[in-house]
């Protein structure tokens, strides 16, 4: 039988709270389970754990929303200092539509809803999450503890859930990425056809997102998953290069 | 250890050909690989092998170009048959980029780029592989064919490439399903923090397509995709649910 690829999702991962060392809590329930990280592994860490253990979040009760924010929160009913914290994370308005959803460019450049600002409750305060400063950095720095703690220097993916236009429902998209190239160029290699692949960029960064998405389910809560048997191509990438140059873009 | 999802790659799969059956194909090339089919697997098929058994092959040397194909084709130096297939296939046209992209609204409402028109050599002459006329009833025939063959029904996905905006690379997504719920509908569950999550529907058929690209490698041609172990909705779903209604669609 074929040597596959193996999803798989560690549920012994506690609820994250700001400083909380995330490679030792991955590391421990890694074991917990039996699987020792190897460098070939692609371990995909949902962003709301990093965010949260990178201390990302926000008291609401401390966000004074702007009069713009508060005409927006209550034409939609939506709390005005999540809106408030949306356009603080944001550098350009895509869209804005029903229910007070806003589409806007993130200061990482990435096109996502809400800018990522996520409202959460830390210690039964309303708050929100923000997404980490730099998921490209923070994602190296996960990488680094896990090599520290368990030898192993796997790929890591930082992964977020997006919208996508045209399209329902979301998908987890790679948001940083450590030790692997996140875009595959099959340019000028010949397909099955010998004809050569003209438009073939794979961003298998976004695809590793998403299949490890299937495997931590959404109500279950695993913020982990490790992906075994695929063979990444190692290499300095950052999820930034899958943010598309203005110049390119169709869609600006 | 954890018991995970596995994605087994077929490889088996010969050079498919018009009115070759492919549901046997796929059984015999599982059957060669001791993957016994189950009721619990999902099938990834891409859509050029459907395309071509279904016939979906326009030999080049029969398009007349109109003058608008010519004068795209001319000033990008691509083929305007070609081009002109693009325009036929479309119902709208998105963005017209540099190179002769041409990002367009298939019959099926799918926006993607050059109408999933693709350059193709079959048996010696130069064609074009179109999309399939209705991929939800592909999708459906596939697992007949299967359940035929093998007794057993999985869940059949039919999956294409398409790139994103905003981002580089693309991905694999779902064009056709059968057999199983395409989104998640997770609105109204608590999330972690017992918070109701108000935006949770998770394009599952979208993430499964993807999932199965990451087995499937590009230039080693394996077609079709086992996923073993993914604890799929069973339904009735259709990739056409994937497209959003022109009225919530904030990219019309």
């Amino acid at each position: 039988m074929t040597q596959g690829i193996e999803l798989l999702a560690l549920d012994g991962i506690p609820e994250v709270s700001p400083g909380d060392d995330l490679a030792a809590l991955i590391c421990a329930a890694a074991a917990a389970q039996g699987i020792g990280l190897t460098d070939d592994d692609v371990v995909v860490v949902t962003q709301k754990i990093v965010s949260k253990a990178e201390g990302r979040v926000v008291d609401l009760a401390t966000v004074d929303p702007s009069a713009f924010a508060r005409q927006v929160g209550e034409r939609w009913g939506k709390d005005p200092r999540q809106i408030e914290l949306v356009l603080r994370e944001s550098t350009d308005l895509v869209r804005m539509g029903p229910g007070g959803l806003i589409i806007s460019r993130t200061r990482h450049g990435f096109v996502c809803a809400n800018a990522g600002v996520d409202l959460s409750n830390v210690g039964g305060a309303d708050s929100a999450t923000l997404l980490p400063v730099d998921p490209d950095t923070s994602a190296l720095e996960l990488r680094d503890g896990v090599r520290r703690i368990s030898g192993a220097a796997p790929a890591v993916i930082l992964s977020d859930s997006f919208g996508r236009p045209w399209r329902n429902g979301i998908v987890d998209v790679a948001l940083g990425a450590a030790g692997l190239e996140v875009l595959i160029d099959l340019r000028g290699q010949p397909d099955a056809d010998g004809r050569e692949m003209h438009s073939t960029v794979i961003a298998v960064a976004d695809e590793l997102a998403s299949a490890a998405d299937l495997a931590a389910g959404k109500t279950s809560h695993c913020p982990v998953v490790v992906i075994r048997g695929y063979r990444y191509a190692p290499g300095a990438g950052r999820a930034a290069a899958l943010v598309m140059d203005a110049e390119r873009d169709l869609f600006r």
